[in-house]
C-alpha cells in the first residue's frame, strides 16, 4: 500500500487537485442546471461497490452548489442518505431539487443514479438534507462530550497492516491516511474486543484539509464496527444521517465508530468526528444490515 | 389536567377508537391514491404548532399504507423527517411516492402539507423512509445497551405537576400518560441538573398498545432535553431520524432523551425507547435549534 508522506503540509489545501475533490467532482449541466454529472472512481471502492461516505460527499457537493446558489447555504448541516443499490465505478448523475429555502437553512433532495447500458436509470442513493452557513453559527458551546483518548498517530496502526484479504477489497484505504488505535485492531489479529468500538486518526494523505463535505466521507471511512464484534463480511448501509456541527480546523481528525445494539438483522453504527482543536465537528448514525456468517 | 386511569387495560388495544389512531388517521383519495387526507387535531399541540412526533407518525401511517400495499412492508424501519414550517390545527395532506421496492425493504417519500386560504400549498414536513416487516426480523440480539434505571411508574412524576405555564402550551401532554423520573424534573423546581437528560415512563392513557407507528410519537414526546440544561423556550426540530428496532410488547415504554453537544446554535437530542420486556425498540436522534434566552 502506497502512503504519501504528509508533514507540515497536512494543513495545506491542495484544492481541486486533491483526490477527494476529484473523486467528488460534479459538473452542472448547461441545459438542465439541477442535474450534475460525475464519475465514480474505482479507487474509492470497498468490496464491489463505492464507499457510502464518498457517495454522500459527492451528492452533498451537488446539493451544496444547488442550494447554496444565492443563499450562501453551502455547508451541509444535516444530511440523510438512503442507500438503494450498490454503486459501480463509472458515470453517475445527481439530480437535485429544492424543497424549501429559509433564512438560515435551505432543504433539498438529491438522487444519485447510474444508467444501465440501455439507458435505464438505476437509483443508488436518495438524499434529503438541510444546508446552512456554519461560519455564521453562534459561538456558544456547552458540551459534555469529550474527545476519545488514543495514542498519538505515530503510535497507531496504519491500514497497511490490515489483513491483505481486506485491503484487496478496500481500495478506499489507499486514499486515506488512517491510523487505528491499537486497542481497536484486535480483530485484525483474530482477537476482536467484542465492545463494538473502532477508533482512529484520519486525514487525507495528499494534505487536503478537512471541511464539512469531507466530514461526510469521514463518518463512513473506518472499517465496519462489526469487525470488533468478530463479524466479518460487508454491512450494507440502509440509512446514514450526518450532522455537521462545526467547520473543522486543519489537521488530523479523530473518528470513533461504535455500536450498542445488534438485533433483528440490523445494527446502528454511530460515528463521532473530532477536529484537532478538540471540537466535536460531526455526529452520525447509520442503520446497517448485519453481515451473514461466512 | 385530566388523566384517564388505566389499570390492567394497559395492554388492551382499543384500535381505531384510540386518540392516537384518530390523531394519525389518513384517508386515501380515490382519485389520487398516493395522496392521503388528514386532520391535525389541536389536542396534539405543543406551543402553537403540532407535535413533531405526531406528525411523523401521521406521515408514517400514510407511507405504511403506500409502501405496504402488496409488499407487506408495513413497519417503519428507518424514518427521517425534515421539519420545514410549523403545522397548525386543521386539514392536511400527505403526498407519498415510492423510491424503490426491494425484497426486504421498501423506500419512499412523504410530503405533509397544509394549504393557505387561497389554496397555496405550504409544506410542513418532508419524510424519506424505509419500511419492512419487523415480524420477519432475525432473532439474534447482541446488545451492550441496557435499559435506564428509574423508579417504578407510581413513584415517578405525572405531567400534571408540570409548571402550569408549560402545561398551558402543551395540550399534547393530556394525550399521554407520562411519568418522569424524579431525578429528571429538577427543572420544574428551578433546579435543572445540567446533565442534559430527561427520562420517564410513557403509555397512551386510553390503553392503546405501543406499535412501530406509536414509537414515532414516543421518540419526540418528552419535554425538550434543554429544560434539564436550564434553557426554556421551544427547540424547533430541524431533522429527526428514528430507527424502529423491534415491535414493542404491550405495556409501558421507558423513554430516555439526552444531549451531549449544544454548539453553534444547534443541539442533538437522542432518544431511546425500551419496551416492558427490556428490549430497545427504537433509537432516534434529532437536530434541533437552541432556544434563545428569554
Amino acid at each position: 500500500m502506497t502512503m504519501t508522506p504528509v508533514d507540515q503540509a497536512s494543513g495545506q489545501d491542495s484544492g481541486a487537485e486533491s483526490e477527494f475533490d476529484r473523486g467528488t467532482a460534479v459538473t452542472r449541466r448547461g441545459t438542465e442546471p439541477s442535474v450534475y454529472d460525475a464519475e465514480l472512481d474505482a479507487g474509492w471502492r470497498i468490496g464491489s461497490g463505492i464507499n457510502g461516505g464518498l457517495l454522500l460527499a459527492l451528492a452533498g457537493r451537488a446539493l451544496s452548489r444547488h442550494l447554496g446558489d444565492g443563499t450562501g447555504h453551502m455547508d451541509p448541516v444535516s444530511v440523510s442518505g438512503y442507500y438503494l443499490s450498490a454503486s459501480r465505478p463509472g458515470p453517475a448523475e445527481v439530480h437535485t431539487a429544492t424543497v424549501r429555502t429559509g433564512r438560515t437553512l435551505s432543504t433539498g433532495t438529491a438522487s444519485l443514479l447510474q444508467r444501465r447500458e440501455d439507458g435505464t436509470p438505476v437509483e443508488r442513493l436518495r438524499v434529503l438534507a438541510s444546508y446552512g452557513d456554519l461560519a455564521a453559527a453562534d459561538g456558544d458551546v456547552r458540551t459534555s462530550a469529550t474527545p476519545p483518548e488514543m495514542p498519538p498517530p505515530d503510535q497507531c496502526i496504519g491500514t497497511e497492516h490490515a489483513p491483505p484479504a481486506f485491503l484487496d477489497q478496500a481500495d478506499l484505504l489507499r486514499r486515506l491516511d488512517l491510523r487505528l488505535d491499537p486497542a481497536s485492531v484486535g480483530w485484525a489479529l483474530g482477537q476482536p474486543s467484542g465492545q463494538g468500538r473502532i477508533q482512529g486518526w484520519l486525514r487525507l494523505p495528499d494534505g487536503r484539509r478537512p471541511d464539512p463535505l469531507m466530514l461526510l466521507l469521514a463518518v463512513d471511512a473506518l472499517p465496519p464496527v462489526t469487525f470488533d464484534l468478530g463479524l466479518f463480511g460487508w454491512t450494507p448501509t440502509v440509512e446514514l444521517t450526518a450532522h455537521v456541527r462545526a467547520r473543522p480546523v486543519p489537521g488530523w481528525l479523530r473518528v470513533v465508530h461504535s455500536t450498542r445494539n445488534l438485533a433483528g438483522g440490523f445494527l446502528e453504527e454511530d460515528a463521532e468526528v473530532w477536529d484537532e482543536s478538540g471540537r466535536l465537528v460531526a455526529q452520525s448514525r447509520q442503520l446497517a444490515v448485519v453481515p451473514r456468517p461466512a
